[in-house]
C-alpha cells in the first residue's frame, strides 16, 4: 500500500490525533481476547471475543444484500435488551452454509452462555444467567465453506480464560488484527468527549477490503464506549452517523453479503440521563461518534486492494442530499474514472461523464469541477486558465480531491474512494490457492 | 485482443452466416463516402458521410446519460420526416464545447443541405431541396475540446465528389473503419429476409469500446435497410429490439455522453404496406434486425478494451424481466467478478455476492448457479458433485457462459459483458499522449 495514512487524514482532520496510529487503552465494561482457532492453519489469532461483564446497550447496521451470511440473521433474531459477548472469526465467511451454519452459531452461543455465566458466578458479586440471544457473532472469509464449528466449540474454554478485566492498548491491536482477513494494516481508531462533566472514550476497530478465496471484501466496524445511551437512540445514532461514514465509502461498488458495523454503550461513565437523540448533551458525542466511524472508514479505503491513491469526492450545492450522494458515487465507482487517477491523469471528461451517468438532471451551464484548488469546469466550460503542468503536478498526491459543483441548490455529499490499479486485478484475478 | 469471433459468436448463433466476417454490398438507396479531415493528425479516415438520394425514414436511441453531446441535441431538435444525410466524425466528441460546438454543427449542416440539393439538381430526375434539419450527426472522440468545425467544413465538397450510387464491400470497411476510434477491428453485420415477397436487406455497423485521450467508451451502432419502414414503427422496433441487444451489454458500467443506435429504412425495396409493429409481415424482419443488433452488440463486447474473454450472463425465471435485467448486470458490472473470469477463477462466491447486491428479493434455497453445464450451486448449496478440474478447464475458454437460476417465475434476460485485465488499466490509466 503506497498511501501515507497521515497525509490522506491530515487534510480534512479538524483534530491533530486523528492524523497518528492511535493507542485504544482500557474502557471500563469492555473485556477482549483473542485466540488462534488454526483457520487460517498458520497459529494467526482468528477468533476475537468482546465480553460485557455487565452487559451493553447494543445496536448493528448490516449489509444490503439481499443474501446475508448465516451470523447476520442469527444476529437480526436476537432481541435482547443487552449484549453480553461478540464473537469474531475470520477465514469463514457463514454465507452459503444454510441450516448447518446457523446451528452452529447456536451451538457456540450455548457454550459461550454456558461457561460466561459460570465466570459471572466466580467473578461477580450479583451473577447474571446470560442468554444465547445475549451473544451475537461477525463472520467474515470465504463464502460458501462449511461453517469450522468444532474448531471454534474447541477454543471458547481458552477465551474466557484469557479475559482480563483491564485492557491495554496490546489488546486492542490484537483485536484489531484478529478480525482482519487480507488488510495490510489493523485499523483503530478512538475520541474522547464529554457528556455533561463526565469524560467519555469511543474507540473503534475495524476490517475491510481483504479478500480470501471465493469471497470479497467484508467490512466489519465495532465501536465501544462506556457512555450509557439506550438502544433505540443508539441506533437513532448509528444509522444517522454511518450515511457520511462507512455508508460514504467505496472500493469497487461490490456488496458483500456479510457487512456489518455496531456499537456498544456499556454506561459506566456516569452522566445525566440521555432521553433523546435531540438532547444537546449528545451533540459533542455524537461528532465525536462520526470522527471514530469516519476514521475506521478512510482507514478501510486507504488499505483498500492494490490502492495507491485515496480519493475524496465533494459534490456541492444539489437540489437533494440523494442527488448529492448519487453523482459522488457515479464518480467513485467508474472505472474509467479510478484508472485515470491511477494513471496520474487528470482526465476531467470522465468525470464529466461519470456525472452525465448519475442519472441527476442538472444544467450543466452551471457545472464546475476543481482538482484540488485547480479550476477545471467553470460554468460549464473548460476553464481557459487551466493550468495543465499545475494540475499534472497535482495528480502526483497520494491523496486526491475532486470538487463538483452543481449549482442548484445547498444540500451536498462527500465520498471516498481509492483508485482502481493493475495490483486490484492481479489481487483479484489470482487463481484461489 | 484474444478473442476468437467464430467461437463467440458459434455458441448460440442460429445462423452460421453470423460466424463469420460478413461482407456486405449494394443497398439500395444508400451512398457512402469516407475521406480524411485528418482529424488525427495521421491521414486515416475519420469522416464519414451516408448520403440518402431520396431520404429515408429514420429512428434513433440516444445514451441515458443527463450530460449528452451537442451533435446529440442537435439530431433531437431536428424533426424531419425524411433524413438525407447521416455524418459521423471521430476524435472530437462535440461534448461540452457549449454554443459553439452546436453552430458548428449548423454550419455544416448548412453547407451539407446546400451541396447535396445542388447534386440532386444535377443527377436527379426531380431534384429535392434538402434542408438542414434533414441532416443528422454522429461524433465520437475526446470531450470538451474545441469542436473542428473548419476542419470539417473544408472535406465536404470532397465527401460529395466521392458519392457513387453503387457501393461495395470495400466502401462499407472503409464506413465501419472510418467511425472507429481505438476499437482494434471494424464492426459489421447483415442480414437478408423477406416481407411478403419481396427481399429485403438489413446492413449494420457499429463502433465500441475505443478511447483517445479524456473520453470514454462511446457506442455508435447505424442500421440501414431498403425496406420502407414508417418513423412510428421503426422506433418502436428500435427501441424494442435495443434492449436485448445494445442495452444488454456492458464493458465497464460507463456510459457516453455520445451514444447512438439509429436505424435508416430507403423503402427501395418494394413490398406490401407496413401499418403497425404486430404486423405479421415483419415478423421476420423483427428478428432478423434483432440478429443483426445483437451481433453488432457482441462485436462490441469482444473488442471491449483489454477484453480476453467474452462473458455471457443468462439470468432466468426470475418474477420480472427487470429483475432479471438488475441481476445480470449486476453479476456483469462487478469487477471483483469480471477479474476472478480474467484470472480463469470459478469465484462462484462472487457471482452470489452480485446476486444478493442487485437489490432482488430472491429465495435462496432455490438459487441454481452454473458454469457452461456445469452444475456450481443447486437448491441454493454449494453442489456436492462439483467437479473442480472440469470447472477449472471450462474456465479457460474465450467464451464464458454463466447461467443463474432463481425460479421464482418464468422471466428472463441475458448480459453480455467482457472480462476485467491488467490492459484495461493500462489502456486507459495511461498518460493523455
Amino acid at each position: 500500500m503506497g498511501i501515507n495514512l497521515t497525509n490522506f487524514l491530515s487534510s480534512k482532520s479538524k483534530n491533530k490525533r486523528l492524523m497518528e496510529f492511535q493507542d485504544l487503552d482500557h474502557i471500563d465494561g469492555v473485556s477482549i481476547s483473542t485466540v488462534s482457532a488454526d483457520l487460517y492453519n498458520n497459529k494467526r489469532d482468528d477468533l476475537v471475543m468482546f465480553y460485557f461483564r455487565d452487559g451493553a446497550n447494543h445496536a448493528s447496521v448490516y449489509t444490503q444484500s439481499k443474501i446475508i451470511s448465516e451470523n447476520i440473521k442469527w444476529n437480526l433474531n436476537q432481541k435482547a435488551k443487552k449484549i453480553f459477548s461478540l464473537i469474531v472469526n475470520t477465514r469463514n465467511a457463514n454465507c452459503f452454509t444454510g441450516k448447518l451454519g446457523y446451528r452452529g452459531l447456536e451451538k457456540i452461543a450455548e457454550i459461550v452462555s454456558e461457561q460466561l455465566s459460570e465466570k459471572q458466578k466466580i467473578d461477580d458479586d450479583q451473577p447474571k444467567r446470560i442468554r444465547n440471544k445475549e451473544i451475537i457473532f461477525g463472520c467474515t472469509g470465504t463464502i460458501g465453506e462449511t461453517f469450522p464449528e468444532e474448531k471454534i466449540k474447541n477454543k471458547i474454554p481458552e477465551l474466557i480464560e484469557k479475559i482480563k478485566y483491564t485492557q491495554n492498548k496490546y489488546i486492542w491491536m490484537k483485536a484489531a488484527l484478529g478480525i482482519m482477513t487480507t488488510d495490510t494494516q489493523p485499523k483503530m481508531s478512538m475520541k474522547e468527549c464529554t457528556i455533561g462533566n463526565s469524560r467519555i472514550k469511543i474507540y473503534g476497530i475495524a476490517k475491510g477490503s481483504g479478500m480470501i478465496q471465493p469471497n470479497m471484501a467484508t467490512t466489519l466496524g465495532y465501536i465501544f464506549t462506556d457512555a450509557e445511551i439506550p438502544n433505540e437512540i443508539l441506533k437513532k445514532l448509528l444509522r444517522k452517523n454511518i450515511e457520511t461514514t462507512f455508508n460514504a465509502i467505496s472500493c469497487d461498488g461490490d456488496t458483500s453479503t456479510n457487512d456489518m458495523v455496531s456499537i456498544f454503550s456499556t454506561g459506566k461513565a456516569k452522566h445525566p440521563k440521555i432521553n433523546n437523540i435531540n438532547d444537546e448533551k449528545i451533540k459533542f458525542f455524537e461528532e465525536s461518534l462520526n470522527e471514530v466511524l469516519l476514521n475506521l472508514a478512510k482507514r478501510v479505503v486507504a488499505d483498500g486492494e492494490g490502492a495507491s491513491k485515496f480519493i475524496t469526492i465533494n459534490v456541492q450545492n444539489c437540489k437533494t442530499e440523494n442527488d448529492a450522494k448519487k453523482i459522488a458515487f457515479s464518480i467513485a465507482n467508474s472505472p474509467l474514472v479510478k484508472t485515470a487517477i491511477a494513471g496520474q491523469d487528470p482526465n476531467w471528461g470522465r468525470i464529466v461523464m461519470a456525472i452525465g451517468k448519475a442519472g441527476v438532471a442538472l444544467n450543466y451551464d452551471k457545472l464546475s469541477i476543481k482538482f484540488g484548488d485547480l479550476s477545471i469546469v467553470q460554468n460549464g466550460k473548460f476553464n481557459s486558465n487551466y493550468d495543465e503542468i499545475k494540475t499534472a503536478d497535482y495528480m502526483k498526491n497520494d491523496n486526491i480531491e475532486i470538487f463538483v459543483d452543481i449549482f442548484n441548490g445547498s444540500k451536498k455529499f462527500v465520498a471516498y474512494t481509492m483508485d482502481l490499479t493493475k495490483k486490484y486485478i492481479e489481487i483479484n484475478a489470482d487463481y484461489r490457492s
